[in-house]
């Protein structure tokens, strides 16, 4: 091996993100540091950055560097309503459709029972109290439609429902576009059921 | 969008890894921030230290941070066999080998017409300087067997054709532990012309 200790440390850093094995480590170690330098210093300097200031919403929890994030302290927002949902990813996806007005509340997680992860582990208890500030009237839960998703939609709902909370769920059904021959079976199902 | 600046900059930033999608890069951040702070921290050290101190060996050219790298400084190697590849991945998947004893030339890349790399991108002329040292006396290609790999050793082997070498390139033929019948049928073709 010719390769020496900092092109070792790099590949092994490389390796912490989710979804990058050796080679695909290696693979981006070897481009980084032959044709995109810059690029390197650029992330160097963004992973340093981002961890130095960003920080959770105090309301929302999602991250951003001030106290409390844009969305939160937009006045224009309907504070009657409040989107639960697992990641920023998912809220940015919301945002996307221009369907929804109100505000969020970013659990950053799910409950994953085979992973440790629990109700107090994503915050049950931050939105509970966020949720019970007097002005929020409607609940809608936007986890994912995954196990995870569906538990994690569950126990917070029955969290919600004993203080008394208007609960939603988003609807389940077929994808828009979609040809039915091609779309899974519990999804009809749960169309059929919820047919409007 | 409640994501902010130096968000959005370590998602652009990770864009520029090799193979990484928006999604895939917002993953990433995502996971970093929440879940291995240290991680990113890590990864932040690695590559500025790797762009700091990794270099090109004087003499294969493969990536150190020594004037010179360990394999060519290796008593114990055959330097009258050079080996030609293309990274330093492949060097290493041939060093795991344990069957070649000799010493190596990393081209850093590949002839690429359609890229706009050539042949003085790939430092043939550093190739040649290394092969005509007076002790080298057989060269093996282990470029890819690729189009852009049989590109460049065809390249490579014409050169050093010229200057009196002897230039061999690694068998093609059908890998070990696979069936006829899913092998394809170039493959199959060179292995009966090179049958042995």
């Amino acid at each position: 091996m010719s390769t020496t200790n900092s092109l070792d440390t790099l590949i092994q850093a490389l390796r912490r993100l989710p979804g990058v094995g050796v080679k695909s480590a290696a693979r981006m170690a070897f481009h980084l540091l032959q044709h995109d330098r810059a690029g390197a210093l650029a992330l160097s300097q963004a992973l340093s950055q981002a961890v130095g200031s960003m920080r959770h919403c105090a309301r929302c929890h999602t991250f951003c560097e001030a106290e409390v994030c844009e969305v939160c302290l937009d006045p224009e927002r309907d504070a009657t309503r409040l989107c639960v949902v697992e990641t920023p990813a998912d809220q940015s996806a919301l945002e996307r459709t221009a369907a929804f007005h109100g505000l969020y509340f970013v659990l950053m997680g799910r409950i994953s029972p085979l992973d440790g992860i629990g109700p107090n582990d994503i915050g049950l208890k931050k939105l509970l109290d966020r949720a019970t500030d007097g002005v929020v009237q409607e609940v809608i839960l936007a986890t994912n439609f995954t196990a995870e998703g569906e538990t994690t939609a569950h126990v917070v709902s029955e969290a919600l429902k004993n203080r008394g909370l208007r609960v939603t769920r988003l609807a389940r059904g077929v994808p828009v576009g979609s040809e039915l021959e091609y779309v899974d079976l519990g999804t009809i199902a749960h169309a059929l059921a919820d047919r409007r």
